[in-house]
Formats: C-alpha cells, structure tokens, sequence
C-alpha cells in the first residue's frame, strides 16, 4: 500500500482571533499550510505555527492568498499579474524567516482561498506567480488539486508537484471536483471518507460521482481543521489507514524514494 | 582622507502614494534603508527598489518599523518583545525575499522611526530585536547612531555596526544629537554641512556645539531625500568629498579592508 | 431596590473570525457596547449588532478604540490627541450610521482597552476626545469605570456619565480597582459576584478590599461575554437581581426618571 | 445660459501621504467628493477637507469606494452586496459624522473607482448600494455620469441625481463616453475642453466624436486635480464660464429652484 502525507491549512487566526486548534491539528498531520499575513495569519502566529511543526516533525509550507483579512482572501481581486507575483515573493519570503530562524526547512507552498480559485482557472495567472515562486526557491514543492492551470504550469515550469485528494468530496470522470451546491458533492459521513481514501492508497484510484474508476496520482490528503469534530475524524482516519498497513510521510518524503 | 557611505531611506511609499524620487536619490546614494511593508512600502515598491538598487550598486538594507501605516511608524506603540522581534523576522525576511529574487545581497538594516527611538532608549527591547536580526542573518550589518542601546547591544552580541553621521544635526561633546528644538540643533546651510563631513573625513571628528572636538567613528552619512532640494544638496556633497580626495563607499564595504 | 443596567462589550469579531457569542449575549444583557472596526468590529457585524440590540431592545453603544486590529487595541500607542479626537469621531459617525438606517438610537459610548486606559489617567487625553463626543452627540452617555479623569472631563462637559461597577473585581477603598496581580483582585466565585451585586443594589454601597464600605453611584455592572461560562453567569445573576426585586433596566433609562 | 457646479475628488491621502493640492483645489470648485477611508482618506484628512469646504461654500460629497488602500480602489473586488451595501452606510456615516461637528450639511455622495464602475454595468449591484444611501439619507444627491446603472436604479429609488459631465473626454452618440484608449477618447486642449463646456452650458448639448448633436442633462463638470497643471486649467475654465455670463454652483443648488 502506498504512503500518504495529511496536509492541512493552519495558522489562520489574526491578532486576538483564532480559528481552529492548531496544535492538535499539528499531532495529527505530516505537512501544514501556514498563512502568510495577507489573508490570514501574523508574525507571531507564523512563529508559533513553525515552531510547532517543527517539534511535530511536520512540513512546513507556505499558504499563500490576496491582501485581504476581512474576506479571509476569499473575495476575488483583480489584481495586476506582475503585483500579485510580487505578493507571492513577499509572503513565501516573511515565512521563509521564521522557518530560517527556526532552522527548520520550508518545502512546500499552495495558493489559498480565491487567489487559489483564479489561478486555478487561467495559466496566464498561475504561470507568473509560479514563475515568482520558482525564482525565490525551485526547490518548493507545489500542492494543488489536480488537472487544473496550477499543475499544468508547475509542471512545465520544471517544479516539484504533490497533488491533494479532498477526500469528502465526490469528483467527476474528468479528474474534477463536483461543484458545491450539486448533489451528492461532499461525502458527508466519516465511514465512507476512511473507505475512498483506503481504496485510493491500494489501488491508486477513487470512483467518480458516475460510477468511472478514476485514476489518481495524489501525494496528500486535504483535511480541514476548522469544523466540529474534525480532529477525531482527522485521528480516525490516521488510524484506518495505519490498520490497513499504509503510512504516513511528509509531503517532502514522496520526492526523495 | 577616509571613504564614507552615503545612506538614505527609501521606498517609502505604498499603493500609489510615493514619498521622494527613488530613482534620483539611489542615483547619488551608495546605501539604502528600504521600508518592508509595516509603516510604509509595499510588496511592488520593494521590488523596484531591489532592482534599483542593483542597477546602481547600492547596499541594500531593510528599515524595519511599526506596523503603522497611519503614523508612518512614527508612534510609539507599547508592543511586548516578543512580538516585536517576530514583526523584525518578518520584515526582514520579506525583504529579503525580493533581494534573493534579484539575486543581490542584503548587507544591512536599520529600526526606522518611533520603533529606532525606542530601541535606542532601552536595551531591554534593543537586545532581543538585534537577536532576532542575528538569528535570521548574523551577516547583517547593523545602521545606527552612536552611543546608543542598539550599538551597544549589536556590539555585545557580536554583530558588525555601521555607526551613521547626521551631517545636518549639531551634536552634544557626549555624542548624542542636540534635541531638535534646541536652537543650533538643526544646520540648513549646505556648505556647513559639505564643511562638516570634509572636516569629519579628513580628522575623524566634529565640532560639538559647545566647540568641543569630537570622535566619530561614523562609516556613514545619513541623507534624507525627501525635502525640497535634497538631491541637489547630495549631489553637491557628493562633489565636495570627490574634490577632496575623499570616496563613496557603500557601507559593506567598510568591513572588508 | 435600585435598578441596574447589565452591559458587555460585543461585535468584537472581524470578518469570519468571532469572539463570543454576540446573539446569546444580546438577550441578557441591557446594554451592549458595540466594536467600530478600528480595534475589532466591521461593518457588516455592526449591522448585526445593531439589528440584535434592536431586537432584544438592548441600549446601543459605541466601543471606540485605537486603530489596531492586530493588538485587539489593547497596546498603547502614542497618537497626538487631535487626530485621536478625530478617530473618536471616525468611530462615533460609522456606528451612528447602522443605528439611523435600523432606526435605533445610538445612546452611549465607552473607550476601550489602551485607549481607556490612558483616558481614565490623563484628563489632558479624556478631555479632547470627549469634547469630540460632545460635538458629534452631545446627549450621548459616557460609560466608564467611576472616579477616573474619564468621567471628571465627562461630567465638567456637562454629559451625563453611567459609571459601571466591575462585580468581578475587587475595589479599594478609594474606589479605584485593586491592580490586576494583586492577591484578591478578581473574584473568581459567581456567588460572591452575585452578592456584591445584590449588596450593591439593596445598599448602594460595596465592600472594599480592606473591609471599608465605599457608597457607589453606578448604573451598570460590566459583564464579559467571552470568558467560558460567562452566559450562564450572567443568566444567574439577572436571575438573582429580579428574584431579590432588582429590575434590570437599559442604561439610558437611568436619566429619564 | 445654464448655471453649472465643478466638482472634483479629493482628500485622497492617507496618514503622511498626499495627493494633489486639496486646499488649491477647494478654492475653485463647487462640490467635493471626499474619500472616506476605504480607497483613501483618514479621519485627520476628512476633518480637514470638511473644514476646508466649509470655508469655501464647497457642496461636500462622500466619495465611495472599495476597502482597498494599496490598490486606491481601483481593482475590482467580488464581495457580496449585502457586505458592499454596509462598507456604503460606515463611509457614509465616517463622513457625515465629521459635517456634523462641523454643523456642515452633507449634500451627495458619489461612487469611487472599481466599485463606481461595477456599479455603473450592474443594476442588481447598483440597486442595494443605493438602496443602503437612502436608508441613511434619503435627500443625499447622487452624483454620476449619465446613461448606466447608477443613474437608472438612483432615479427609480427615487433619489436625485447630479449628470456629470466629462469635459476631457470624447462621448459617443448613445450617451456613453468613448473608451479610453480609442483614438480621440481624450481630450488633451485645454481651450477645446472649454469651448466644448461652453457649449454645452449655451447648447445643451455636446458633439458626440460622430459629429451628433447629443443633449446632456448635466449639472456638474468633473474635474481631476491630480494632473500637473491641473488648478491652472481650472481657473481658466472658472474664467471661461464666467466670462461668458455663465454661473458655477453648488451641486445641491441645481436642486432648489
């Protein structure tokens, strides 16, 4: 059975506010996303997220979103492409500080919320901020959902690229998501999670909304820290996949076998 | 007759509001302390400014503020340390991002406005603010007055200081600058000025306001390029210290003789 | 048995992130303090603020603070008292705007956190910015604690002052709140608060640290909505002010009589 | 012939950073649109344009716009109408608050940049934004350029509405201006711009860039006082009009006869 890495977005407070509890999200988990400032995230809480993956022996990477705190980076901005990449050196860079001063490597990076939706959609937006985050360290590796302009440019631009399986989500034949709002697109009950993500790791692929065996070349699985009950769902499924001889790695360690 | 660095502030702009010629005065300056983003700057202006400074081969360092962008970090704000130290990380590694990008080094930093003042008051914020200079990059020269906690503190934790001249400001025989306010304390001839820095190049001293002959150990001469005249005033002492025999060095520069 | 006025701070979250549960707060309380968006709050959670207190026909107040998202306006900073007067009115203007469209009045106002602070201290601060509430509503209510500079300016303006009493703190018998750190200084047991509260109402007086009964002329006891617990305090204490014949009653209804 | 008002934005600093020459500028206009925070502005800045018009019997308008300091507005943001129609009420009564110290009406209001423009191509946009102006004041007059979203869902609201003209730019025959970046769509002659003011103020009309005679119910001519030499033409057309027995009032003034 294959090995898989739980990836998940953390260090999503602001100030006094905090969502989601991310130090026991950090003893579940292999590789974390951690806010940068723009959409989410500060100083202090990027320090407390490092050191905690850090003592957690989990990745560490950068999530990277629009300047926008009071829409959680969740608001579409038309914004300049040669800005926004700009924006990408910046926050890859305030995280990159803390990982340094911490001595703990940054591995990888993904874009969040809206910033992530737009590019996504459009190779003309990915490819430059790619390109940004390519010229500020070639050695991150990119986590994105799979078959969309993310992949595609990582992927010509010569970078490193761990795909995510959002395991309570139902995807098409085509390697898409089921949009929201369709019937039948989040799996909802924690059974039927464990049992698409134990058929992924043996056998490589997931059954689409139609019936089709899809394959899938995925390195992670999403969770989502921030709603009731997920770290017992999150502990659950550490547990099924561990009983079924599968393993646990970083996001890092499915480059370097 | 020694060499000296020429300093200035720069970038000190944000979104479309712009502070001084950038592009004149990194034309005549030979350092640069850059805004990050916290009282003034922003993630595009950061990028031309690495890219000018590059152009010109001028050292490129980080000042480092409040976040504040109101008061162009020129309030005090009673912030706990800790998280003062993180806002230093930060800053320092957005910068630096930018200048790995460009592929051209950052040599130095700086605190800039009420966060300086402070600092330079008690070494109780000075220590753990260096420390977290040192820990992201103990390379980093460190740009201050004289005879202040930031230079004590730098020298004490073992980092290379580069004491700066305020070429325009009267000095006390005890070192510190003569309160503005204070009559004298504020020189507006530009010949004085041009005086002062040949005298201070050719005897390493200055005349404190009370006729006493003054040490300075000083590698720099602070500029500011945001009055009316500044650029005409620089390229004007530029001149002056040419014509003496004197040269213009940037301020890494005088760490490796 | 005097009437009280129960009052608590809300509308403290920004964006998606919350603190406290505002609606449950909003049916105990009487009158509700409500954030402006410059140390927490935004305008669509003053819009839900404003439409909760008109529900649950609680008195409507103004929280101003300093312009600090980041330290919750909890870290003082060092703003000239001209431009804090205009933020005063900044505040006042955008919180006064949700109540006109609800058509509910706007009946008080509070300082929050550093800015409180130093108001309550300094009456060369408290005076400027409550002549800036004045000018804006000059039939506006201060709320604050009792024998500071705050409510001296106030009442040497002529506004009428709701001094409210902190059940949960104890006092001294000059009337000023034992520091924070010091042995007894909160009062951890709800009976006891309870008792104070019900003492207070029967006697107008309450027992200082060192055993003196000190007379206070308070209109409302200051509750905290966002401590674990804190709604069913509050249920038990407005249960035991009605049981022993108190009536709660909205701040504004204790000058009308 | 026709009286007409000359309006222009302004108060678009923020913190330390200007733009234009407010107080130039007030000096020779009749109705302002003042940035209120979100694009631009500060609570320091409006006190100070609301003062400023005040002296000169200016017409004092909000200037509308997205939460957006580093973009100045201008980049189109996708945020739900509800959240849009409450950023509307806080700017509207951030303003309002400031004319009210300053016993100053509040006359129109106008909608700045990127949010002025979806506005303008979206009635279901427009609509709830005007929906919340009137809720606050229903005789606040709305300032627009002719024929788009704003002035249809503004008249059908029944809210009064300010035409203004674009005296710099080219219109084609349906009432719409001529895209910048079409060969003629700007108007850089500062006589033509006044012979074309001229004439519409004898005519009623302008000639659209086809040669058409196009009737414009217009009652101000808006005005940029950003561009270098922009007060200088100003007075020019100030004489201009006047010259030629014309009047230049106040927006609201437009309403009253």
């Amino acid at each position: 059975m294959r090995s898989i890495d739980l990836n998940a977005d953390l260090g999503e407070g602001f100030g006094d506010w905090r969502i989601g509890d991310d130090a026991g999200l950090m003893a579940l988990i292999s590789s974390a996303n951690v806010a940068c400032g723009f959409h989410a995230g500060d100083a202090s809480i990027m320090a407390s997220s490092v050191a905690l993956a850090k003592r957690y022996g989990v990745d560490l990477g950068a999530h990277v979103g629009f300047p926008d705190l009071a829409g959680f980076g969740r608001r579409r901005m038309q914004i300049d492409t040669q800005t926004l990449a700009h924006y990408v050196t910046y926050q890859l860079g305030a995280l990159a500080a803390f990982a340094r001063v911490a001595d703990y490597p940054l591995s990888h990076m993904s874009f969040h919320g809206a910033l992530g939706n737009m590019a996504a959609e459009d190779e003309s937006l990915a490819r430059p901020l790619l390109a940004a985050v390519k010229a500020f360290d070639p050695n991150l590796i990119i986590s994105t959902t799979a078959a969309n302009a993310v992949e595609r440019c990582a992927r010509e631009l010569g970078l490193r690229v761990a795909c995510t399986f959002l395991a309570d989500r139902a995807y098409q034949a085509n390697g898409l998501l089921v949009p929201r709002g369709t019937p039948g697109a989040v799996i909802h009950d924690p059974q039927q999670v464990s049992q698409r993500v134990i058929d992924l790791l043996k056998s490589g692929c997931v059954t689409a909304i139609d019936g089709t065996r899809l394959p899938m070349a995925v390195s992670s699985i999403l969770m989502h820290g921030d709603t009731p009950g997920a770290l017992a769902l999150i502990e659950q499924l550490r547990a099924d996949i561990t009983d079924q001889g599968g393993e646990i790695r970083p996001i890092s360690k499915h480059f370097i076998e």
